[in-house]
């Protein structure tokens, strides 16, 4: 490593150069340009699959690394500075940080779906950079206070929180809901436990991984269910809903997984009438009973980032002890691990790892 | 045939007894049971692929001819007698008949979703007896009063158009909406003629034959696409919407072919946020382009049948002159000749047949 | 008192035959007539301002008590027996009961609004008899079987349980909202209630009693207000914004008062595009301020009753413990006591009280 | 006049000064400050009540003039010049002027409610200035191009037609729909192309006059009802729906009128669950039949200017002859002749009188 570097230390940054190729730059401290831009001393920072994603591929789908990126955009941090126009955000203000910044002047921002903004700039999503450096400058809006109670680690689970928020939105989960969410890795498990504050009185998560229902059922389901193997995804559905009585059938299923598979049980496991929401990313193109989501007369909905309203919700959540997000946390390492980071998220080990932020 | 039934002539019935094996039985008249209902004689009735199904097959799904059953369910006649309980029908009525009758007690019925109903006895779907005989008996309410200037020929027609209204509603079509209809038979041409009346601007029927396309254009669709061979759907997705200025992508894509590459090339086709119906009846399983329905944050909707307000709806379309059925009738056969009627449509002949009524 | 009638007693009835003039009468038992039917022994009855209202005027807008009635409408019971076709409920089961049976057929009950039924035969409501008798007759789907976790007293708290159910839905109350609940009667208790149930962040009670008030705070409110007498609605609105950190305003305002200073109040405490629920009865005409609604783009949402999954929603609430009805219950009375009961209400005594069914 | 004006003739303005105050000043040409800003050459204004109101007030409501302030906001022009991030417009195209700018930031506005924004800068409503100047400057996405046969006259009657557009939208117009529309003015006769455009089976005026009842049902109405003097709401409400068979009422009511006896009837006239919408200004506070909203379950909503959509589709509506806003015109006076413009409209000639732009 570059000794100038460790002396100068100005904006430390995580820098994705190509496939499992990184390194640890410090680049030019970002400056605010617009009079409602902030800086953020940024704090804490989740691995996202994505991040694992572009590391391992130096892809996702269209949008291609062709020059070195920062990589993270799940993050906390504090206010550094602040533009002529803010009004709501001093200096030493504690914040998570929406990632993704739309236009605002295009059709779906305007019609208030920004997470569908036709020029969205998306921070670790090429060519934009991503959060993990020390500093990092953003729309007041879109930064999201903490109260005083809740913590800095909490403030960087808010954007997989967000996700949750609005994947179980899209699944218009209300009281007395019947729920049944596949996958319980970090968004699953959180779809669960928003799917409870928003009132479900059923909430099922199914995965592959025994350890991982053991501990959605110790965190917010209601029950949990193991899919058998080499069976029909309409046996599965069927086992799924009698071991649970569910009657017939759930009113929502939510997909965190992306697997054929669950797709194929959650539309079986639905009651005619009922939604499904595919949160999950995985093969673009899968085989898929239409016939039963045409005759039951579903709604199979996409789930995309989130958007107005979303992270606001997220934070009072967490706020109020409806979700609790420190439990995912399960190791933090330093900024200079942050490689470490990535490979142990690949590895599955845990459920939610964080990387500190540059120290002063 | 029966030299005794020519005579007595009661209630002339067309009978399916099995595959492609039909009769012409003198059944009992129904008589009104509950002071609710009505009995009407039937005038006109139109062939569904659905009756030429059962002709074939025997069965559609898990729907199995079992007994005889009497086909028919798109049906116009006029009010014979009424039960004691009937305020707003009298003999002498013209009268659209809507063929399936909920149990109005289930959940789905309970909350405006009768199409849904968990005990919904269905005219010509096993083991409910069709319309296709001189008298039929049905409640007041799934009776739909025709004003003078609609003939019962577009009475008949009612069913199918009702079909559409619940899928064109389904698709949530608005004032100023780009709409692409794929499949031009019956129920894509009154789509396309309902989508309009409900104020799309721009609607396109896509067919893969140019006969039906050249019908299209000229009765309600404002543009036509005949889909190239032996490319990719996307491909065929970027020529449409090229080819008919949709910018985004269209707004909604009813899809009334039942066909893969349908709905591939419909899934494609549409913007970012946009809504998908499944009307079309085709392959329980098919390939599916999943990934593009998420993160275009799409809802794709199943329709099933009608519901509530459909029918009422679909008078109105054709009493105001909004929809035009009566070009949609090809031809008219005699009630003897109804086996004709379903060869010819299963063979293709025309757009719709009907049967006419058993006379006096 | 009769004595033969202390005798038979088959079916002993409270009967408001005029204004404050009431008798015990041992009416005939009701029997089963349509299979759907069952035969409930009534076992708690609570008390509703209605009742009191009929026993006090013998009239409640255009409906006048012309003969002798029945009254009660808010119970639970005891299943005796089961017509022909019942197939969820058996001679034992515990159940609390939906008052109002809509006729089923008509467009509100089609589309999925019962309780704007045209033909509604309501209880208590003239001239058809209420619940406050020994046994009683409705259809199954109106019986809603309770856990055995929850006790017959809670069963009949269901219904006004239900009207704040509905008010709340009216209310389009969703997680993370601000809800203001003007009148801490019944049911502005369990609206608040059921505002917490559905995630609401902030729910504020508004009485002129600070001993309401006091009892709000320690059920379910998480703020309270008393208006200050002799100023401007504008100013409390002010006040109650400032007081309870509201921003820009209430999300969502449900007036359970009635009272003219709580619209005015109401409509002034919401931001921009929120929504008002009148859940309260009160004069015909009051004064409004309109364009203060028309500016803010308010939704001005009357609410009547309960419907379609309101009641299943109510015991759903209890049996999972989101509502505590039983703190509610502040006495209960013998049948023979059932007027005192009435008087006791109308001076205002305690928040619920019940009425003992007749013992066998 | 200033002989200097006459020849500098920059950007000629008509200013208000004061109550009935009036002047044509030539002030600096507007520049593009921001990068999505285009600069347009105002071609034609419409007159707005609120036009009328300021020049005979000075305010309306809080909003209250305190510096001279150029009126007009109904406008449309030229292209002139374009901002260096702009890219649908160039100099030379003819467009709509969408004359309120919102921050694009506040809740409101990334929720896709920006007509409710906190910071609106609206045209000609204090203290921003108003289009009634030679040149405008605003940014690309609030100018919407007109398709070649579609006329600059035409141009500029797209804000009050995007008013009609906003109402009837808020009225959530359907197919089939019975609407009735109080007030039979400019933005009256546009509620009622627009819900014949959105697929309105009936559509009632309702006026005192009977001049504007007769241009309405040559227009756009499919019926007229002029209210009875000295009888009550309910029985004109009565009167009316039985005159134009409304059955059990109207599905929607649209106030285009503010006046109480209008709201009054407008309650009364509708069926249960149906919907009313307060378009026009009156009082701040009136008497309201707020029983019959509670127990008839309506949704009474506010309708504020015109967001997300109500543009585009007054331009469609127009561009595809579904709504003709040519017929409103009634009169076109020169730039110079503005003052005379106002003080026609406010006197009651024509139904909209527009004014020239600044000629070259």
């Amino acid at each position: 490593m570059d000794k100038t570097l460790t002396i100068l230390h100005q904006n430390l940054s995580f820098v994705l150069e190509g496939v499992k190729k990184v390194s640890y730059q410090d680049r030019p401290i970002p400056s605010i340009q617009d009079p409602h831009d902030v800086q953020v001393h940024v704090k804490f920072t989740g691995v996202c699959g994505s991040d694992v994603h572009y590391w391992q591929h130096g892809s996702i789908g269209s949008f291609i690394l062709t020059s070195p990126m920062v990589l993270g955009h799940e993050s906390s941090g504090t206010i550094t500075s602040v533009g002529s126009a803010v009004t709501t955000l001093k200096p030493g203000d504690r914040v998570a940080l929406e990632p993704g910044i739309p236009c605002r002047r295009c059709e779906p921002c305007r019609g208030g779906k920004y997470n569908l903004c036709l020029h969205m700039a998306f921070a670790a999503t090429p060519p934009i950079d991503g959060t993990l450096a020390k500093y990092y400058v953003l729309p007041e809006d879109f930064c999201y206070k903490l109260p005083d109670h809740v913590g800095l680690e909490e403030g960087a689970l808010m954007e997989p929180l967000a996700v949750a928020v609005h994947v179980t939105r899209q699944g218009r989960v209300g009281p007395g809901d019947k729920v049944v969410v596949f996958g319980a890795g970090p968004v699953g498990l959180l779809c669960c436990a928003v799917a409870r504050a928003f009132g479900a009185s059923v909430v099922i998560a199914v995965d592959i991984q025994p350890a991982r229902l053991e501990f959605a059922r110790g965190y917010a389901a209601t029950g949990v269910y193991e899919p058998a193997k080499g069976v029909e995804a309409s046996v599965n559905a069927e086992r799924l809903r009698e071991m649970h009585g569910l009657g017939r059938g759930a009113d929502v299923v939510i997909d965190a997984s992306g697997a054929e598979a669950s797709v194929h049980t959650g539309i079986h496991v639905l009651r005619t009438g009922g939604t499904y929401v595919q949160g999950g990313m995985g093969r673009d193109v899968i085989s898929f009973p239409i016939m039963a989501a045409c005759t039951k007369e579903l709604d199979v909905r996409g789930s995309f980032r989130y958007g107005s309203g979303d992270y606001k919700l997220a934070v009072g959540l967490v706020a109020e002890g409806r979700v609790d997000v420190k439990r995912l946390v399960t190791g933090t390492v330093g900024f200079r691990e942050a490689e470490r980071a990535i490979t142990d998220v690949q590895g599955g080990k845990g459920i939610k790892t964080l990387i500190r932020g540059v120290e002063d």
